[in-house]
């Protein structure tokens, strides 16, 4: 069995997961959940900068970040299933991975803001330039969301999963109040969802 | 010409760029300043979250972010030039380049509190958090720095290129103390930049 250091919540854990359970690979993984307030758990030494996911293999090796496994899991899966090998098609679902990965991360600055600084030190100003991100690049998406065509692709790729596990996150951190901005991309999810039963098989209760 | 939006301190800039001039084509790309300051720099439509580097293509293709365009890079250069094809020395690169994006990532979270908050909204435990992060990430690279062999591999693969870039930034943004206390890595850095030369010519004066 492979291990898989994760933490329910994390987006980047469920893009792992939901990439995992389309190529077939779940029942080869084991998923062990971390403590990421607790400084003795080995995730530190998995990954030095102690970020999940973390996948490790049956020798030992490990692998991360989120990108680097969903590309392996996708390559020992025969490879081209959810990392499309065609040029075009590829680098357009790694930048929508790379985008929905942004957006993330200035998402995760801002419930880092409330979790590791008390009230009288949150800036607003940071705070407002993290939205601005999150906003222009929901905006962007809502304007031309991704096909997600089975007759084309059979699984939705990288990408694709990745933008599912960003409206979910937004949805168990930020109330959802995307959706009522941003109703072609509600649409995308439905259809997602629809398509891929592992999305709500990973939803954590807010 | 294609078309790198970058800023010369960012070490993910410097990283597409070094790849780029390894991979011969350094001359098919115009590089254009970003004015991240002002509000109106087309960067945020190239990329919505607003970072650097961005790739546009001569169709106006974007690519982002540097994971992205190096492996685009590589890929139009013939491919499994600095990102290798060999299963294991693939993944062994990628990781590398994650540990050093996940480093960097938390190295520019501290130059950030700088940045963008007031003194008097610094966080010590924020700060320390990150700082412990990056002590860990370098002792790990300290403990086996990559190799650099140019007979089994004749360029530095994406992974090596990233750990020159942080080693730069650390250079750049926090005086060079890494250097006392990783000196494997002096050494490595060394040898990397004897055989890059594009490493010193994107180097920036602190």
């Amino acid at each position: 069995m492979m291990i898989l250091r994760n933490s329910p919540p994390s987006p980047f854990g469920r893009k792992v997961r939901i990439a995992a359970d389309l190529l077939g690979l779940a029942d080869q993984i084991e998923v062990r959940e971390v403590d990421l307030n607790d400084p003795a758990d080995s995730i530190r030494v998995q990954n030095p900068v102690g970020k999940i996911p973390v996948l490790i293999l049956k020798d030992g090796t490990t692998y991360y970040d989120s990108r680097v496994i969903v590309e392996y899991l996708d390559h020992i899966a025969g490879g081209g299933h959810v990392v499309p090998r065609d040029t075009k098609v590829r680098f357009e679902a790694l930048r929508l991975q790379a985008l929905c990965d942004g957006i993330l991360d200035a998402s995760l600055l801002m419930v880092y803001e409330n979790r590791y600084r008390p009230p009288e030190m949150h800036v607003q100003s940071w705070l407002d330039r993290q939205a601005d991100k999150v906003a222009r690049g929901l905006a962007a998406l809502e304007a031309s969301p991704p096909k997600l065509d089975q007759a084309i692709e059979p699984l939705p790729n990288v990408g694709q999963i990745t933008l599912a596990c960003l409206l979910g996150y937004r949805d168990l951190r930020f109330a959802g109040t995307w959706r009522k901005d941003y109703p072609r991309l509600v649409a995308w999810l439905d259809q997602f969802a629809a398509q891929v039963p592992a999305f709500a098989e990973t939803k954590v209760a807010a």
